[in-house]
């Protein structure tokens, strides 16, 4: 059978799954985590053994550790798979939630309901725990799910869907809630775009040129972000010490990752008591510094910031620093460079940290906490299947909610319009 | 100045006017859309001077009466209009609301607050009066707008445009906040969805080819409806007072709306007691019956529905008949041709009722009453922008808080992740 076909019947397959997902109990949809769960703890050794085929194909091409360290399953990974799927059986089911009733002038009442968005397309490279998050999270909220992963976890992610699919079955459901695409071919990702029939959402999640790709290609809507270009403005009336400590969180304590901080904007008045410490104390942790002029002039031996390294998303110990005049300097900075992610202000002034807050148009704005916790487990929405920095339907990280959307349910005694 | 140069330039503007938008107060936005209602009713013999000139040009082109009928502003519709602007500046504003708020266990206070989208490109063809209501919900929201009306409109959308500008900059509004493409050059539209990194969302708002190359060719997310193919089914337990009076109106009421009932499923058992007396009057209000085998066999006269019938938006007075077996195949029926859009149950069986509700997939489900409810203003949330069939971000009417997102602002003292 052609590729096409394949993929047009898995997608197919996946939209009558949605008649029976979108009234499941949350019981019912929570029985079958559980069992998910208890499937990969059982079978851990096939799933190692799956995975070693990977890992060693990965070594023959030469892939990185780091690389290598992220495609590797072990106890450890498993079982922290398992307590995801538990996590998300825990978490409350956003399907059948009322958002709002109301009463028409008419005697209509009128109510909004969450429902699942349908069949979802998950485009997504290297980790196959990933598989299994995401698998959860969309048989949660009552969604149809086709996996495409990465050609190198390929003997990982099938046996981890194999044994998802075996539990839901056994629990009833239906099989076709979630399915892999099994080929590497990327001609997949082609064919899986242009089911705009078929499928409601694609959501990619890798690399900005897999996510570039997707967006420009893709024929069914998208849920995606880019890239996370993050500030921390140290303001005039910072507390020095928070600022600090925040700043430095933000930028070492998992610096490749989306919501690390990338640009750190000093008020000029500050910049003196400040500074001297703060670049110390990162050069310390092997943070290399990139200065703005004025940053230049008040400490010696930093290499100057050129004008691409402020739009950058180093995912790395790579830090540029601006001094600026006013908070107005740092708020058009952000305006102009922000990825519209993740934005902070240290300051214990209360109309500047109202006024960062209204005027920063990113998806998370914190006032004196660390951009690191542009997360969905963090912000407490439960796990996550990704952070939108694009505005439709969602803009920071997406939990199960996100994975839904509203109809509207209308009680009538006969009403009509005439 | 190349034209897409032009319309760059305008998205930039736009992009640039958002600073301001987002942090205005309700009372500013409202001031203004009360000065364009005023402007609009001063300025009437300017408005219809050039609408005179569409309308002359459409004499010549031999446009049909309907069309023309669409095209014409005259006292009345420039009345509505400035009334329209007005019922817009009652509503509620959704900016700055916040939808929840919580304490995380570490002591950050998260909120999400609801925020404009941005930039819309709004797409359109036709009736000049869809000019101002599209600029009229955008402002309110807080959204700059880039409006691409259709060329048959040109002059009459000009001079509404120049008018509303007039007023936005007079209340001190960023007089870039509403734009407006001169040209008829169709390319103009290809250059607009071409934009991803200046516009936030495109909503074309027109015939289904319009939308569908719209949605095929856009790099921005798209809001759009293709049609509306309405079911009302009359199940065993129906009122079948009610059932006619509702099946009634949502065919004859206005036959040419997307929320106007195609298809009629009828409960067999009730079958003889209804269709004859049903169709009689349909037929008497010149409604064109096509019916199934089972139809056909209970009455005489009867145009056979072809396969091709099932899934079409008639937009006209014409409507297919089915008789069911039972509510299970209404239900396959409705699953297989429907287009998400509005469907109906009429009963006085609570469970099927409730069944009906949870099991069909669409925007708006009713219960007792007419498919013509599918509509911002009847629905309650005010006039509207459009009408979602797809489930990205919105699903149904589109009225003021569709045309936001919201972001998440984080309240700290100094928290860090590490």
């Amino acid at each position: 059978m052609p590729l096409v076909t394949v993929i047009e019947e898995m997608a197919k397959d996946a939209r009558q799954a949605c008649g029976q997902l979108r009234i499941l109990s949350s019981a019912q949809k929570d029985a079958a985590l559980e069992l998910m769960a208890a499937r990969l703890l059982e079978k851990q050794e096939d799933i190692i053994r799956e995975n070693n085929k990977d890992l060693s194909q990965a070594k023959k091409a030469g892939l990185s550790a780091a690389m290598i360290n992220r495609l590797t399953l072990d106890e450890k990974t498993i079982r922290g798979m398992a307590e995801g799927l538990r996590e998300v059986a825990a978490l409350t089911d956003p399907v059948g939630e009322v958002t709002g009733m109301w009463k028409r002038p008419n005697g209509l009442l009128v109510g909004r309901v969450r429902i699942p968005l349908g069949v979802i397309g998950f485009i997504y490279e290297s980790r196959p725990n990933v598989t299994v998050d995401a698998a959860g999270l969309c048989l949660k909220s009552g969604n149809s799910v086709i996996l495409k992963g990465g050609s190198e976890a390929i003997h990982s992610n099938l046996i981890l869907t194999d044994l998802l699919v075996e539990a839901i079955k056994e629990t009833g459901l239906p099989a076709k809630a979630i399915q892999i695409i099994s080929t590497t071919d990327r001609e997949a990702v082609n064919i899986l775009i242009g089911l705009d029939d078929h499928l409601d959402v694609i959501i990619p999640r890798g690399g900005e040129s897999l996510i570039r790709f997707v967006t420009s290609n893709s024929q069914v809507p998208v849920l995606k972000h880019y890239k996370g270009v993050c500030h921390v403005y140290v303001d005039k009336f910072a507390d020095l010490e928070i600022a600090q400590e925040v700043c430095f969180d933000a930028k070492v304590q998992n610096p490749g990752v989306c919501n690390a901080m990338e640009t750190m904007l000093i008020h000029e008045s500050i910049s003196g008591d400040f500074l001297p410490a703060m670049l110390k104390r990162f050069r310390n942790a092997g943070v290399e510094i990139r200065g703005c002029p004025k940053t230049l002039g008040l400490i010696s031996g930093i290499k100057p910031a050129v004008e691409a390294d402020w739009p950058a998303e180093f995912l790395d110990l790579i830090l540029t620093v601006k001094i600026v005049s006013n908070i107005e300097e740092a708020l058009d900075h952000i305006e102009r460079y922000s990825s519209n992610h993740t934005e902070a202000i240290i300051t214990n002034d209360y109309n500047r940290s109202q006024r960062f807050l209204a005027e920063v148009d990113s998806s998370v704005v914190l006032i004196n906490a660390s951009t690191r916790f542009n997360d969905g487990n963090q912000l407490g929405l439960g796990a996550e299947i990704g952070i939108s920095t694009s505005k439709l339907h969602a803009f920071g990280p997406m939990g199960l909610e996100e994975l839904t959307t509203t109809k509207f349910v209308v009680y009538g005694q006969g009403q009509i319009r005439a």
